[in-house]
């Protein structure tokens, strides 16, 4: 498996920034291709967000990429929730959805289409998949939400001088905006679903799961019954956990599975 | 020449970040040692502070550290201007100024006093060396800064909604703070000067320089002016150059040697 | 977790080397210490060694050191076996077991004594943990070997032109030197043995283990017997497995607890 | 300019191996392009090899990749010469010339003809790049040859036992195979510029250089006598200089001109 760290300019971030790469390009003339299907097209790519407080290439997912033929693109992208902040240089989302996804057609000889470009992510990083692929649906064909953590609803009645025990108050309004708006702008992605409803846009394909005893499960179903309510397929799984590597382990192999076989 | 890339969970960032070390601990038997001083007393400590726009490495003053038997340290702290923002995890000045400092004396073997350990920078870094080494006097012996972007007395007139051409107001909001009492604040190097006159409180000495040509040149002026009326001595030279590489590598060098030798 | 990259100039390979280090010095105050007396003594070390094929960090023993208070250091040796060859630049021996060992001790505020540094492999790595640490048992005061190459029987029988499925004889001479002596010299981990019985010497403690499955159980066995026919007191495991991750998770974790606990 | 780290199995090394990469593909939309016709052809490849003792990335040309639009690709070949061994796992020229060009190709978009794909190197990395880029004339178009280490005729003489100040007869022989054939096989450049002459092979383009105080000279010289003798038309400089990086990087600067102008 070739491992890749790349530095590059980042316009949207004003800076020098990196992101880690995975490609299967280096297997042996007689790797077992278990699943002939995903090695007979040309390689997919994965977007792969890390959580709050994480990095690129703290959470890799073992054995998939070769198996299902995909590339893994990791982006670092501080504690932002996969946001364009207002200040110069904070344009999270535009550096993940946008700059990177351009950097890496541009660069790579990977497939492009939306086909063949996916985006997945855990707690922060389940929030960033959600959001950003339906920032970009055109660029986005299928979403992987773990332990999304869509905390638009408890963060929307913070008033200054108030958050939580993750964060303050200062912080959600550098991610999110004005958080007394939150809830009818784009930031919430039940925002973005709606005007790709009333657009006529499609909206990537989209698989949701979250343990039974994770804090975050109830913001999930929250989602959940949203998507239903829209009339929006997906698929949402529950099963026991909470909110740790063995529930993202046993789901990032469903996912891929799901994305890519 | 040994280089070091270290990864660490910061509590001041609320994540994981990293940074650069160059330790000239590998030097051979028969490395010529030009200043028999320097290398005589244990090595010193050198931080090493990019610009905007920067990150750890991108600056190295080759052939300095195994001549004069310091160590460097290269933080990445982002466009922040080495200031502590109001957001949670955003604390880049405690981080450059104390936790990075604790983490580099509690985990290598380098000489540990204020005396052993400086602070350098250019442009945004500069402005960071001074007001880092004069935020903690008692940890740092000795300040360089180049072309130092000392921007208080431009960004204190900015009104909501207006900037430069770097860079717009919530940017220099989240760094600065309240633009409107930008002058007045910790934020104000010349405020950290007179607290610590007022206090009695040890000043670190301080070297600065400036290209004639450099767009920076007058609020370099003004603080070298600032420092004189207050009867802080100091070294300040000016000579021609621009805000580039060419004047840095000729200037790094001489701090080096005002520092180290 | 840190996690270090450091490059260097060896001195044994005459040329620019790099290895990875992990120091579990960034635990936030309130991390569970589940092994007070571990956490209770100054912070031991870990010498890890790759196998055939492999490289600094593709091993990485997960919540051991943070658990057990141990930086762990991962060299790079190529597919040296840890042996120093013939040519000029190929000391792999001495770069782990003396240079590597001096650098760190030099370098990082770690326990500096042979009761504190361990050193442990799999593979060809638990050749070279085993052949290293006989080599210099006033450096390394416990041995942890998994699933050790320990094929000096199967190469000593090899005459010019021959080799195996790994690898051909001019691969193993470059490693071993001449084949046909090579149970008599100092590559032979039994002949430092029996040295260090004639001389006194302290032998290390070992701890040695092999899945039953594994193609490398029988040489196992031949050292566990030859250790026990010359009374070297040592911990020898065998359980169902084959030479794989799961294994080697499983007992990296009981020798971790054997070294450090 | 955006810097790569990669690493991936080699299949001629029979492990893990990393490499750099340099590619001007992140310059912002006003970087002004000094030379219109480099940009408005396909982005180009330079394979740069480093001297004895270096590695990829210790030698990085400043400033010509985005000028002149070619990325760099950066092996790290250890103290190899370039050339294959007769150990399992020491095939460094198989390596650099056809895995590594090979794996450039299909994972980058870059242009991929001999005409786009250049090699150079200094010292070592000269004897190389002459070496490689003779020995896969379909690859690559041009070759530079800094200090060339043009080593055959002097280590032709050695004798078991002996060696020079840098290194000893084992080394050599690793590297060249038996030296008292060295000059009749095809780890002699001359032999590979034989061989191509007779089958009417295309030679690629050489420039070669080197300073006149350089320890290497007269192997140059030697070399550049020969090519004129077999009528290879070529590139040939001499200039005040010795085997350091004043010249190198006056002639690095130059030579980039000369391919990719």
């Amino acid at each position: 498996m070739s491992r890749l760290q790349i530095e590059y300019f980042s316009n949207a971030l004003r800076r020098m920034t990196s992101f880690e790469m995975l490609i299967p390009n280096d297997l042996p003339e007689g790797f077992p291709r278990e699943n002939n299907a995903a090695h007979a097209r040309p390689m997919s790519t994965l977007f792969l967000l890390h959580g709050y407080s994480g990095k690129a290439g703290n959470w890799v997912p073992e054995g998939l990429p070769e198996k299902l033929n995909f590339a893994i693109v990791m982006p670092t992208a501080e504690n932002s929730f996969y946001l364009n902040g207002e200040a110069t240089g904070s344009d999270y989302q535009t550096m993940v959805g946008m700059e990177l996804v351009d950097y890496v057609r541009k660069t790579f000889r990977l497939a492009n289409g939306p086909e063949d470009t996916c985006i997945a992510g855990l707690s922060m990083g389940g929030f960033g998949a959600l959001h950003t692929g339906l920032a970009y649906p055109d660029r986005f064909g299928k979403i992987g939400a773990l332990s999304s953590a869509l905390i638009m609803y408890e963060i929307a009645k913070f008033k200054p001088g108030q958050g939580n025990s993750v964060a303050n108050y200062a912080y959600y309004s550098s991610c999110f905006g004005d958080l007394s708006t939150v809830l009818e702008r784009d930031v919430n992605p039940e925002v973005l679903v709606k005007k790709l409803k009333a657009t006529g846009g499609k909206i990537p394909d989209i698989y949701m799961c979250c343990g039974t005893e994770d804090f975050l499960i109830e913001p999930n179903r929250t989602f959940h019954r949203f998507l239903e309510a829209e009339g929006v397929p997906h698929e949402y799984h529950e099963s026991k956990g909470i909110h740790d590597m063995v529930f993202w382990r046993e789901y990032i192999e469903k996912i891929a599975e799901w994305m890519f076989a």
